[in-house]
């Protein structure tokens, strides 16, 4: 039962290796959930939160769970049974978001993209003439696409907008007061740079007023959550759940990380060293999966070549080399490479190590 | 923005201070959540967790998010639309029950006790010829009660027994298989001395064989967890979430430094720690809040005397000790105190001090 230590390189879609000083806060002495410290870190936290998200919501907060609950706290808080919810779907979140928001009532207008490609915009706002929300996957975390969101805000009428930033909260451009995104929510063990466990979250006054009063979760339910984080109802806070105070810490440490370097300074890392990963995959010889003009620097997919194994590769990239990439998902599992350089990995020696190692890995598997 | 890092006796309903062997296992380096080694972590995870629930029930692991969440796990999975759940309300923990119940479209039946005072298991049984669901708080975090689940188990007929474990699950005994408890879940912060953000979880066959087949939360669906954790579902993981690594690397240490002392052992040291706070606060004069004979040992309710100002004396523990008790819960905020002794924190010395820095407190604001 003994655990061997054993350090990664975590190159994969997530967790990636978190920021120093996000480790180094997670052993600090734990406070209450209610310490007038513990309160603090949670308004700074919400305030850099905001930052990263390009708002004002007063909502925005740390879901005490993983990325996927904050896509659940998103369509449980809007949708009302029988609500038409578009969702473009270009990818493994986008399906998922239609699970989720069937799990709600909704009627699911699902529009289907080829994967690897990004959302076309006149195609999903064509798709019903007045839905109650569009959800979109900012960053496909499955195919390493980016989408313009942008647009869809600019043509979504009455609806409400819904966005996945899972994969680019952090390490690329997320303006949601500018987009006009309603509703938002990521994951921490992406470009944050933050072990897995939180989903930061937005939600404008629009959306919240249009919310279900009573919504199918009370763990997620964001009427009651408002009190929890304090703000949002005045001076005071309300019960509702423990906080994680040690990821709440870790979560404040890595944003106070990335706010002291400069939301364009990440921004540009990350678009340096994916840059530098992709050229180099092409000139390996690799064919690139994500459509050319939108590929995420964070989130790189490539064609696992005809005569490999794609399953021995990654054995050989985590034993010999103590390196993680990720295999494609869905139908792609076998036949793609997901390589992520995000938050602290977002560096040009990852990516100069990546594509060593894959040489390495290639020559061993081809023998 | 700076954080001081203000050491804390956490000495409240919870979080506790956490095992030095949890909080270490935080900065271990991360790990990918289908690496082979986290894998073998949460494997092990989940076994530790069978023994101290006192189950052989496959599906046993640690739902990634708090102790409340855990809550909504366990009625949206076996609460089907229309279903009688009964619940003794004995606390703040029995009503949340209702409301999480209630959610699930579920006809509450509850059945309400003054707090302070234990389940009276004939009346709850009573209460309904053929509830799908009986529901209770183990040990009632709002008032340091402690009620007979074994006796729940005998008497509760065709009826799925729900037990709520927050506050007692590596603390006192908990035997679920032996006292036929069906579904159970708690948290990670009090006595298994592990920092907030799982909800150990456990449920049998028979509930299994009951749940509802496609549960209003994708996120906590047990017919897609089975497969998360492995096991369950035969070799080979499906990929639902990313695990929040980190934690469940926690929760793995902590369980591995209560199963090497030993559950007895354990046990004993609660029992002890409990023990000498309650004479000594009634040695200080103080009046014990919950009933005699149901009283916890990890978690001490007192009435605040009626010339002193509760609030003024948390503050000054907080302040002048660094140490937190709690306040009460629901109608008892202002005048019912909560002292928890729970995981590392049970320990004579933490009795003593809390006894020392009371009776201190109690000096000073009485001037």
């Amino acid at each position: 039962m003994q655990r061997v230590n054993r350090d990664r390189h975590l190159f994969g879609p997530g967790p990636s290796n978190a920021y120093p000083e996000a480790t180094a806060a997670l052993g600090l002495p734990l406070l209450g959930h209610l310490d007038p410290d513990f309160l603090t870190i949670m308004d700074q936290t919400c305030a850099m939160l905001r930052e990263v998200w390009g708002t004002t919501n007063t909502r925005t907060l740390p879901i005490s769970a993983t990325g996927s609950a904050g896509m659940e706290a998103a369509f449980v808080n809007v949708v009302h049974p029988g609500d038409v919810v578009v969702v473009a779907v270009n990818g493994l979140f986008g399906q998922r978001m239609c699970d989720v928001a069937s799990r709600c009532g909704a009627e699911v207008v699902a529009v289907e993209h080829d994967w690897g490609q990004p959302v076309d915009v006149e195609r999903v706002v064509a798709a019903h003439p007045a839905p109650a929300v569009i959800a979109a996957v900012h960053a496909e975390t499955s195919t390493g696409v980016v989408s313009d969101i942008a647009a869809l805000g600019v043509a979504k009428g009455d609806a409400l907008l819904l966005v996945d930033a899972v994969t680019s909260l952090g390490g690329i451009e997320v303006s949601a007061d500018e987009w006009g995104v309603d509703i938002g929510y990521a994951g921490t063990q992406k470009c944050l740079g933050v072990a897995p466990g939180l989903a930061p979250f937005t939600i404008n006054e629009r959306a919240f007023g249009r919310r279900v009063e009573k919504p199918q979760s009370w763990y997620l339910d964001l009427g009651l959550l408002g009190g929890y984080v304090g703000g949002a109802s005045g001076p005071g806070r309300t019960y509702h759940h423990t906080a994680p105070v040690a990821m709440v810490a870790s979560l404040h440490a890595g944003l106070r990380r990335i706010l002291d370097e400069g939301l364009e300074q990440v921004f540009a890392r990350h678009e340096e060293a994916g840059r530098i990963l992709q050229d180099g995959l092409e000139e390996l010889g690799l064919e690139l999966f994500a459509a050319k003009g939108h590929r995420l620097p964070e989130l790189t997919t490539v064609k696992v070549p005809d005569d490999v194994d794609s399953a021995a590769v990654r054995r050989y990239l985590l034993e010999r080399h103590g390196l993680e990439i990720g295999g494609g998902a869905g139908a792609y599992a076998a036949t793609v490479w997901r390589i992520g350089l995000m938050g602290h990995n977002a560096r040009p020696d990852a990516a100069l190590l990546v594509l060593a190692c894959l040489e390495d890995a290639l020559a061993h598997v081809r023998g």
